[in-house]
């Protein structure tokens, strides 16, 4: 009798039919009669369950009769092909033994929970169709985020999480501390001695491991990050969460083309290993979570990314004849509107923007020779909007210290990433992809708290 | 003319043969005659570069031969097999493209430094040579771990880095808030008012996510959490970080004899894994950094891990006749020295103890029947000491009830953690291994500053 998986059972079914096996798991359904029951049972290993049948041939048949959901059983018995409807095999019962019977109170009972309830579950929820689903979706994105870059030669950096720096300065940071707030030294000037702190000064946690990375991309040509990132922001909002996960590649000798090669074949290798990998996760969100996903992933993964820039785009959005929100003016930063008008409406397909005006993006890209545009570019997709933020980066020191300067920071906060461009400066871009909004778009879940196992908001670091 | 890498070139030799290829990387060296130059090339693409043969054919002869190390080049040119001695490719040059020449200052010339200095220098080491090995390993390492769990069934856990718990209670933790620290609001018992912190409540950093982990074993049977962690500890010792990164696998329907199997499963593959993937780097370890690192990871790969109890370890080091610096008893927590020298010398291979008392271990560990050893295992290897520690969990409400009483924690903090064992409690068992220790294991670095791209330890958030 071989212990085996549900998953098992369903992947090499010739395999074991008519076989004796041996199965632990939790009990999803039981419904009993007389002289017989049916219990499903989900082993974690797989998205489906499987049916039991067992009889009063069993002596402990009232006992397992008694039995509540989710309480934890191990059966063994032969796999058949299943009579009844709604199942191609299942087992029937020489033997179950009880690991524990549940109590009655679990609070996840087979009836529609709304997510909102789910979440305050978040230790139980992903026993549940839907957050079994995504958070196995979730585990097989992260790893074909890891496949696809490193099969590409990429190695792979752990930027700090706690930084001693606030050069990064994208939002507002979360301070790391072991001062007693109860009892905090003061320096003479009667503020917080942060010299007193664990290391020596003010520490934060990172918003971006992008500068960091570009020092290794200086050494091992292509890299990528793949870490928590955070942000103090008071955002309530279904996208936002405090403490999320991004992945940032950086490849060296590489203009901005090669960037947006690089993230649409990243886009379609995530798309098309998740839908291999996970085909009854994907079938459910297809059915249940949003209709029409399956034709939005299969666009996605059929077409040629298209390619305009920032003015081009501003150009089409005023002769659109649509009324936006917000008046659409060279100059402007896009908001979802815009964004979603060209993917969806215009183009109905992802598309790259390119080439935004400076003074809306971040120091670090690299000027075009127009003097007011930099060499960014986002990445549009129907049914979301940006996806993706990267650019070129400025590999001119001169041009590099000018913008600095101009934005009154403080190049000597930034002597590590000059050095990259007074020994053996190169060009190079890179990117930076949201993995939670990565995972609501090929799942079709619209709140990022439903996506992570357990989000941190403001006022909410439960669990 | 194809634009290839350096490791292409290597690795498919024969296709790029007296063909004309195209590089862009870094001079490692450069030598100049009066009609011709050597440079040898890095492209970070590769442990080894490529030599580049120039003569005054080229009409920037002499603005080449004038290029430090670290400046960035494009050479074009043919693939031969080189006269020389020591490489057996070469590139003969038809042309030469500066990138940029970099300034002459570079920190890092072609000199022996010190591992001290060049942690001053953590933005430029990883292009020496032994941190070039060291950051390509770990990023191998890293993807071989998530290829092993994913392989074999397990799902990737996201477990919370920012914690409203202090459940974890492994050691002291960092505090996260948002609060000015000049200006704290304070409750009327004068002390400061944390419900007005971002998250409403103290938060502080994790110390380890295997409480949420298991969790999700509860609902995907198999599970990995793979993370950063955090220490609060004044250790300024070559082997604690502030920061550093744990992979804890939580097993479902598992006793402690299979998370042994898992373990010892774990280590071989990773170890076979680089040993295939970076037979280059893995060679320079072997040179230079720990003479006879081949033999003692060849000895793990063929040896049956041994597994003994604490017990029978303890009789073995009273009968061994060494003396030690603390004295053993049963009862007290080994030391590196009585870990070394079972694994070192009496077993000469990695080796499990199991069951240790109860008093020195977590209260989560399932108590034995003797009600003084819980089913705890550490892996010891040769060395290096303690590697891997983990357990079978508490699975029974009662007996998990009590020793959190026992201990005088409180049983509100734990509703979670509790609940499942409520609710389908089942046995399952899980590990922690500490992946900087893995990788200064394999690589056989010894100061754990040396293998994290930017450490954070006490005093020393650079970066």
């Amino acid at each position: 009798m071989e212990k085996v998986t549900v998953k098992s059972l369903y992947r090499d079914k010739e395999k074991f039919i008519d076989q004796e096996v041996e199965i632990s798991g939790w009990i999803k359904k039981i419904r009993v009669q007389k002289n017989f029951g049916f219990i499903e049972i989900n082993d974690g290993s797989f998205f489906k369950g499987i049916q039991i049948v067992f009889d009063t041939k069993l002596n402990n048949f009232d006992e397992i009769s008694r039995l509540s959901i989710i309480s934890s059983i191990r059966v063994n018995g032969k796999l058949v092909r299943s009579q009844g409807a709604g199942q191609d095999i299942e087992i029937i019962a020489n033997g179950v033994e009880i690991y524990q019977k549940a109590d009655l109170d679990y609070p996840l009972q087979n009836k529609r929970h709304t997510f909102e309830y789910l979440r305050t579950k978040a230790h139980l929820r992903p026993r549940t169709n839907t957050f079994s689903a995504v958070f196995r979706v979730r585990s097989v994105i992260a790893y074909a985020i890891h496949k696809f870059f490193q099969e590409n030669g990429f190695v792979y950096v752990h930027t700090p999480i706690i930084t001693g720096s606030d050069a990064e300065g994208a939002g507002e940071m979360f301070r790391v501390t072991t001062l007693d707030l109860n009892d905090l030294p003061k320096g003479e000037d009667g503020k917080v001695d942060s010299s007193k702190d664990f290391f020596g000064k003010e520490t934060n946690l990172t918003v971006s491991g992008q500068l960091s990375g570009e020092t290794y991309c200086a050494a091992f040509r292509n890299i990528y990050t793949f870490g928590p990132t955070f942000r103090a922001e008071y955002s309530n909002t279904a996208r936002h969460a405090s403490e999320f996960w991004m992945i940032e590649p950086e490849i060296a000798f590489a203009d901005l083309e090669a960037n947006m090669e690089l993230a649409e074949a990243m886009v379609k290798y995530i798309i098309k290993y998740v839908l291999e990998q996970c085909p009854e996760e994907m079938e459910f969100f297809n059915q249940f979570i949003e209709k029409g996903l399956f034709d939005k992933l299969n666009n996605v993964l059929n077409s040629d990314f298209g390619r305009l820039t920032y003015t081009e785009a501003i150009e089409i959005l005023e002769k659109s004849g649509k009324k936006f929100d917000y008046p659409v003016k060279w100059g402007i930063d896009l908001q979802s509107e815009h964004e979603r008008y060209l993917a969806e409406e215009y183009f109905k397909k992802p598309v790259f923007l390119t080439d935004y005006p400076k003074d809306i993006k971040a120091f670090y890209m690299k000027l075009n020779e127009d003097g007011k545009t930099v060499r960014a570019m986002d990445l549009l997709a129907p049914g979301i909007g940006e996806i993706i933020g990267g650019s070129q980066r400025e590999d001119n020191l001169e041009i590099l210290e000018g913008r600095i300067n101009e934005l009154g920071m403080n190049t000597e906060d930034y002597g590590f990433y000059l050095d990259l461009r007074k020994y053996g400066s190169f060009p190079h871009s890179g990117y930076g992809l949201g993995f939670e909004r990565m995972i609501m778009y090929v799942t079709g879940m619209t709140n990022i708290r439903d996506v992570i196992p357990f989000p941190r908001t403001p006022n909410n670091a439960e669990f």
